[in-house]
Formats: structure tokens, C-alpha cells, sequence
């Protein structure tokens, strides 16, 4: 999505350790009119049926909500980051490492809101080392619903994330990949490396 | 707003404490052909201009965003829960007491994006005790931002938060006032109480 190029380029900033942030437009303050050419764009990648949107507190949820109006308004859920696991038998919860934060969280959902008949598309705001997709990606395969695709604003391609999913058999489509970073300049792949 | 009543009395669930828990629509999986009709009342309510949609993360960041393109897609801006007060120069940070986590957090936002040519409608899902209002309220304040009001989609009109807002000058409208609720009943109020 040329536009997101474009936007990162000009608005995003890079601090020490390769962290992008693009609290300009998307995970702080949102561009709203943007956000819903982002929805647009997710509909255009994956057109499926698609029951339900699955994402995780707290960016993706602007996303997710933006998209699923393009999907006829379907419902949309998002995991909970919670520090310890939730052993109860009402949810659904997986594992995930915050490299940001330097902490283990757990994603969780509730199991009467995800089930075997959901076709579900996962959309979430960064890929890197793909912790929160995976743990999103395992949720789904406990409830046993079908994964449509997972949807990224922007990932990271020289890192990991992106291949483990993908590997999995899984359609990984990303608006932006970024395929290197100084505090100078950012330039991205058209395809994942 | 009759359709979220007939909703809450339907879909909502009672926990000891007096717990309301709306997870089946706006807390954990969300409808979001309710949530753009949600976006369409506050727009009903809040005539004005309105150059800047604020929330806290996570259940505001969708009803925000939602209401935003009802304002000519207006950004929205989501104030971080933080542990500890950042005491950098470049945020304006307030703190709250969740009732819900018995902890106190702060909300947090870059001063980047909150001046004072702004015209901010502050949006919450829940107003009980008005602590995490009262932070969105202050830090419209440290910036010298003016507050066109306050849009909130569930009051629990017996606890003081409304009260204590309005007696500001604040304009605060909430879509549905509960005036009782027990673990059978959930009883509605037209007006605050």
C-alpha cells in the first residue's frame, strides 16, 4: 500500500533498538480517514467470507473495527493481554512474549465467542517476531475455526515473524514491509524476504 | 438510547459486586453495526465542532473511532494506561484509580498531539466513579484544550462519577443511565439521577 509507504516515511519515527513508532497515525493518535483505506485495503487482499475479526488490545482494535465494516459489519473480538494464564474452562488463552515490554503475557478469549464454524480473518497492527500472531493464530486453532488470513498494517520483514506464519501454510499479507531501518531512513520490500 | 437498553437487558450480564459486563457487543467481541449506530447518536448529541475525538485504551479506542467519522473523520486520540507517571516533558499524564483492578494507573498522552486550538468530545464506554473521566477531563485541561462534553455509552447513574463531572460545567450525555440493576433486573433512568 503505497499511501502507508509514503505515511511511514514522512510521520514515523525510529528510536535506538529499531522501534518504529507511528503514534502520528496509528497507535496513539489514529488518522481515521486513513484507517478506513487501511479497511478497505484488507478487503480488497482477502476476498473471502469472513465471519469474524480477530485481533488484540489495544491498536488493533481500531483496525479490526475499521475492516469489519467492509465485511458487512461482521463481529469483531479482541484477545485480552492478560499477565497470568486464565486456567478457567471458559476461555481460550496462549502464550506471548512482549520483546517491547520484556514480559510474558498471555492472549485471551472466550470460548463462546470463537467457535469450529468461524471463518476467521486476524488483523493486528505490527508483525515482528510474530509472538502476538502466533498466540492470535493459536486461539483460533483451539476453538477449531478456519483462518481466512492475517492481515498486518506493518511488518518487520527482516525479522522472523512474518516467515514462521507464513510456513505454517497460513496467507500472511502485509500493507508494509519494512525491509531496513536507520534513525535517516526507512525503505520497504514489495514482497516478504 | 432505547435500542442499547433493549440490548443490555438482553445480552448484558450481572456479576456479584455489581459487575455489568456488556462483553458480548462492546468489551471483548464487538458489534459493529451497533457500535456505527453508537457513533451516529453522539454525533445527534454533540451538534458542535469537534476537532478531536479523546478515549482511553482499549474498549474506547472502537466507540472513538466509530464516532470520528461522524465528525468529517476527525482524529482520534487514546490515552495510555500507564503504571507509574511518566514525568517527561513530553506528556500530560493524570491519575486513576481502577475500581475494577483495585490499582491506580495513569492516563497518558504525548503533548504533541493535545493543544489548545483544540475542541475535544471525550468518549468512554463506562462512567461509575468517574475516575478515568476525571483524568480524560484533566489532561484536556493541562493541554488548554476546550471540552465540547462528554459521550458515554453506560452511566451507572447511582454512583458519583456523573455527578461530579457535570457539576464541572461538563456536558456529559450517556446513551443508557442504569438506576438499578440487580442479578434478575437492570432498570433504566431517563435522565441523570
Amino acid at each position: 500500500m503505497k499511501a502507508l509507504e509514503v505515511k511511514i516515511k514522512k510521520e514515523g519515527k525510529v528510536f535506538p533498538g529499531e522501534i518504529l513508532k507511528i503514534d502520528n497515525f496509528l497507535n496513539h493518535q489514529i488518522d481515521t480517514r486513513f484507517l478506513d483505506e487501511i479497511g478497505q485495503e484488507f478487503r480488497r487482499l482477502f476476498d473471502k467470507e469472513v465471519t469474524k475479526i480477530l485481533t488484540i488490545e489495544a491498536s488493533g482494535i481500531a483496525i479490526a473495527t475499521a475492516t469489519a465494516r467492509y465485511y458487512d459489519f461482521c463481529p469483531v473480538l479482541f484477545a485480552k493481554k492478560i499477565a497470568a494464564a486464565n486456567m478457567s474452562d471458559a476461555v481460550y488463552s496462549a502464550e506471548l512474549f512482549s520483546y517491547t515490554r520484556k514480559q510474558t503475557f498471555y492472549a485471551s478469549v472466550a470460548k463462546e465467542y470463537l467457535n469450529e464454524n468461524d471463518k476467521v480473518l486476524i488483523i493486528d497492527d505490527f508483525l515482528a517476531n510474530g509472538e502476538a500472531l502466533n498466540a492470535l493464530v493459536s486461539l483460533c486453532k483451539q476453538a477449531g475455526a478456519e483462518i481466512v488470513g492475517c492481515g498486518i498494517v506493518v511488518e518487520k520483514g527482516y525479522q522472523p515473524g512474518g516467515r514462521k506464519i507464513r510456513e505454517m501454510g497460513i496467507d500472511v499479507q502485509s500493507l508494509a514491509i519494512v525491509s531496513s531501518m536507520t534513525d535517516d531512513s526507512i525503505e520497504f520490500a514489495d514482497q516478504p524476504l
